[in-house]
């Protein structure tokens, strides 16, 4: 397994009138904290594009457990637990700091491409790494 | 079954860096489509709120076939198959009006709470209206 | 004067914790109204992309008078007032249909590039569009 | 003056199909900057907002030089330069951390309301910090 603890903080920009995130936000964290992930184990997702493959999401989910807060740090565990056939597939758990609240889980499936579009095979590259790491 | 069709456009500020609409934009779509659902058979969400009732999203799903692009014309048919027992599940489907293609289906599923957000059934002047279109 | 009135809806995805539009969320409705002011004379943004020009925003305002609330129906008063020297400059006005308050101004100035994010003169097929709508 | 460096970070969901920042999006980095300029000096936002206080921007501004890219880190320098009288100006400047360039400026301008939205002159116990502050 790979896992990388995503630390961000939740600003107005997020909340909504129920006074919780609103519910698209946690996608946008999933992508800050996967980035992240792959930048750990040295594949930037900017080098992946310009060695001419696309990571697309194919499928996305969220499950929302206990609504975070204005100024809530929090925490995104995220997890690859295969190396990519033809999909890579990478999990998620949202945590609050403070008391270490569990707050929403879910997953995203991508696809590879290339510049045009056109469906391609997970890249050896990017399977040597992966692959290294977790037969770790 | 209950079914709205909601028309929108894509604008540049839905568009990533792949020319396509980013992955938690269809979460936005489907949001005002399901209010215009609702709205259209006499549930405006607004007066839901004002009788004391929230629907958070308990669970959000999107799968994405073709990628949208800027400026292009959007149906979201969104739909309600079954009255609520304790959650109620809202269906979505997303195409392209110029040339018909389906870009993206997923669904949301929505708890009841109220302002102080403790779970609460499905109100009965809800169950009422949607058990009403449903057995139409 | 090229004028236009954009009809728009405010959602929760729009709404802060406030109740109220989240500020930035009105720099989307002046993009959205200022694609259709300029579809409107003829000028599809995604052609003049195709044609080589892009209109990056150089400076944006926006005055906030009044908070607009979870499903307004809310109109996007644009104009633009001169032809562009270098530089074009829209202006934009956004009231709430039911009350017709007064809620914000502002406006966006937008410069013109190439492909290559080059600076560049404003195209001769939009200024002859623009002149020939303002000089009426 | 009061002086804050915001470290944060480029992702996807901020970039456009010009493959730069899309402009609205600054606006969220301001808010994030002056969130952590306030905390820095002992005025956590969530506070001021339990004693009473909110502070709805009326004004925002921002100009722009240079596009940030995918990746790029980013510094919001952030500073308030004299104590409000009625209303808070807030400045800032984006520099992109590799090459020190410079990105963007611009400003908020915060009124100060209680809970009913009702006008108000700035809380003396935010005065007191930020004229200690400003002093020194």
């Amino acid at each position: 397994m790979i896992a990388f603890d995503y630390n961000t903080k939740v600003y107005y920009k997020d909340i909504d009138q129920m006074g919780i995130v609103y519910y698209n936000r946690y996608f946008e964290f999933f992508e800050q904290a996967r980035t992240e992930l792959l930048a750990d184990i040295g594949l930037v997702v900017s080098e992946i594009e310009r060695k001419g493959f696309y990571l697309p999401v194919v499928s996305a989910k969220c499950n929302y457990k206990k609504g975070a807060h204005f100024e809530d740090e929090i925490i995104v565990k995220t997890m690859i637990n295969e190396a990519p056939l033809a999909r890579l597939k990478i999990d998620y758990e949202v945590w609050r700091k403070k008391d270490n609240d569990f707050l929403a889980d879910g997953y995203t499936i991508h696809g590879f491409i290339n510049k045009e579009g056109e469906p391609k095979r997970p890249p050896k590259f990017l399977l040597d790494v992966i692959n290294s790491f977790i037969s770790d």
